[in-house]
């Protein structure tokens, strides 16, 4: 059938009227990949709230720590599998199949990561991830101390339960928006 | 009994080590309401992250919009509650009591907001808050016009989703941190 | 905004027409706290009712055994916070504030009594009372000898399940009455 | 195997120890059905909290009211199938097979009332009993029109929440109580 | 009430357009208990289907294997009952009473095999079948191992979940089929 | 990181001990797809069982009626997803990209179908499948209708239902095996 054709519900700019800093982006990621992912024409309606979800996003999965950039791709696909968030399935499936480079896990994962083929290190993080999810968490001493006795820091801790936390939100914005997934993701990194 | 006197289980930075932009904040605070909330103390940490936070925050509690600074905070106050979030129940609760000039009211929303004596306006607002909390949400166009019919714009409505799923991620955190509330919370407003 | 004024969806009699001993509880309650809890408002439509209620009540809250009141209140809050009780988080939070001479203890508790800073006494009572409230509740040898090993009789047991379970019920009849909280009850105990 | 022949795991007194009330029960229990029900025998352990839920029970279950005996019987055996509660099924679903006079009826409800073969006002009130039963129940005002609508009067609402959340509190000291059916109840009203 | 008489919504062939295996399936059962169960008159509609589900039904409730018929029936039951599915309910629950050579304790699992006077082997079958009926369902080696300490083959463990995933299907087939049970069942084995 | 080699966690018949009828189809699959899906290897381990299963699925995917073969396994991939059984959203993934000829959309539907860009008729389709996953299904008559309103004839409710309900089943069994997908599957029809 026929697709809708919008990154968002609620509309996107045109590209003559983004400010520097966005249309910059759009560039950036048009040499990159080939085409700018729908959640930054999305947010780009409202460039304030651009900035402070690209920021917050940058930091969680591109600052330094102890997470590899692939295991944060994990937690985001294993968390939005959860929620059943359509665009975050698609797009971080095809980062978590290109940065973790091995495809069929990350099917895997996308699926149910209970079962997916997991080291041990990535069970515990994901078991963390998905406990994290769940309304009215709050870990107990006993929780830390298991991830720590896997190798985890406490900012490692605090990181995996920062990305699983906001992308939860960030599946929810992709809730409210309808936000759909470029058709470019389906086969990236197969 | 003796109650902990962290402000997060993973610590916090000697006041001494904090960088200019941080500190200004503590000193700031402590002019204005007295003390250092303890979100701040727990962020602190990681400066990268306070300041990816606490930007993201201003531009849904302060940023411009059609939401009031009442209807905002109430949002935050419904969702930490049905979260059970013991810091962000107790220092937005006094928020609320405060900005939203209705202690009573206040209490009532913390309690449940759906028995809560709330306008229609507020009423299909933290609906739709409550909405966005569950796992799995997705919007349908009903529910978007339900909320165009009780006169939130787009971006009025894509501010009661936001405020609610970044607290949602926000009561995440407070329970990963096992963040404590100040105890000066507790009796503001009343 | 205008809150209403009933204590009861389904109405209360003319204290002209109270019976004696119903009459006699209103008095005793403006004489102690200056006013009459909706409660009393509510089964005084129904006398009968009114006094199997305060009888079992009573009997709970005040007969010999081995919680405090303190305690008993505190299970009250608790099971009544997952009910998200209107009426009973609001006078039974009051109570609480009162018997257990601890205000900041009592919201917490109100909050989530799971992250509220308990002793280990009162978190082995509180998470049984929380078993209790679960819809399907068989209580397992296992269980009652891990209350047993925190020093609570069988005597005590059955208290914590038997006020913890009769509140579920007063919770629900609140809930079918729109019961109203009392405005004097928010700031009792403060 | 061979059963558990107690009455409950909190144990139970010997007769001869009975307060007379109690053992005029006992007495007249055995006149008419020829032995003494265990809930009986569970409670006696404490007379006064025998005489509170006795007390009650009798208000509910045999007071006057717009509900007939087998109405009664029959939101008791739908609450305590919901909540799985092996002694209130066991004895009640004896009880509605009698006083319904429609033993498969009875066992129909005992099974799923949602399937169960009911006239349209006995599926309003068993629906109603079932919402109640839930956690967190609080009726709008919509649910108490609907009941109107089906010839309800307000105290008949009240009578139908009252004995769904009485017996949601009464399936949980059963639970609490590992209470066990006396043998006769299986094949009363066969 | 009077009841409905169909064995199913989508109705039922007349015996004289039956297939002969049908019919002579039709024949047995009269033969045998004295009518024909209503799942025969509703499978009969489309008689491939009828063969695949008898077939299947056959290898697992009659084939081989270290399950005794009751141990099978109980899972049957047990799972129906958390299901809560009238017709099975009412149909392997007269089985289980006959096979199983206890009606008592039939009764019990019906009700809540949770609390049913089990041996440890019982029990360990029917959690197992439980779980299996949660959905999402994986067992993890730990749990398989659970069972083959209780003396349970690999293909009894295959057995056990066969028979409760399988019955899974069966209730809810059932359920679209809105299947009546014959009124026969009701007294079965009593 | 090395995958386990198994079909199923009980094992799996030396191909030269297979029964002709079982050999045929491996023969038939690796000609036609060029190797044996683990389904096959893993239910061969018990023949009878395979011929069930298997005929039983091929009545239900293969046999006569209004749905097409696209329609089948859109429901199979849709309720696995629910499930989040690995096995069966990999193999019917695969299935459904060939047989639906949109592979885009197969993804999505694996997602989440209740945000897939699905037509009226396959969103009725998939919305019933999901209701008849839930436990406790019992239809109404007014979802009947609401399908029927939608074209679908009563043979075509059945099998919608006996799809979603057959791979529950089917989901259970590869939850008890630790059914793994065969690699072959991941990139099939992408």
């Amino acid at each position: 059938m026929q697709r809708p054709s919008f990154a968002s519900r609620f509309g996107e700019p045109e590209e003559s009227e983004l400010p520097d800093d966005i249309r910059t982006i759009y560039e950036t990621n048009r040499a990159k990949i080939g085409f700018v992912p729908n959640v930054f024409r999305a947010y780009a309606k409202r460039p304030e709230h651009f900035r402070a979800f690209m920021g917050y996003h940058d930091v969680l999965m591109k600052g330094p720590g102890g997470l590899s950039r692939a295991e944060r791709e994990a937690i985001v696909v294993a968390v939005s599998s959860e929620n059943q968030c359509q665009y975050c399935m698609t797009a971080h499936g095809a980062a978590l199949r290109i940065l973790g480079k091995d495809p069929m896990l990350a099917e895997q994962i996308a699926n149910n990561w209970r079962t997916a083929d997991l080291t041990p290190r990535w069970r515990a993080m994901l078991a963390f991830a998905s406990r994290v999810n769940e309304r009215g968490f709050a870990a107990t001493d006993d929780e830390i101390e298991a991830l720590r006795a896997q190798g985890f820091s406490d900012d490692d801790v605090w990181d995996v339960a920062a990305i699983a936390a906001f992308f939860g939100f960030s599946n929810r914005m992709a809730g409210v928006m309808d936000m759909r997934p470029n058709p470019e993701f389906y086969s990236m990194g197969r």
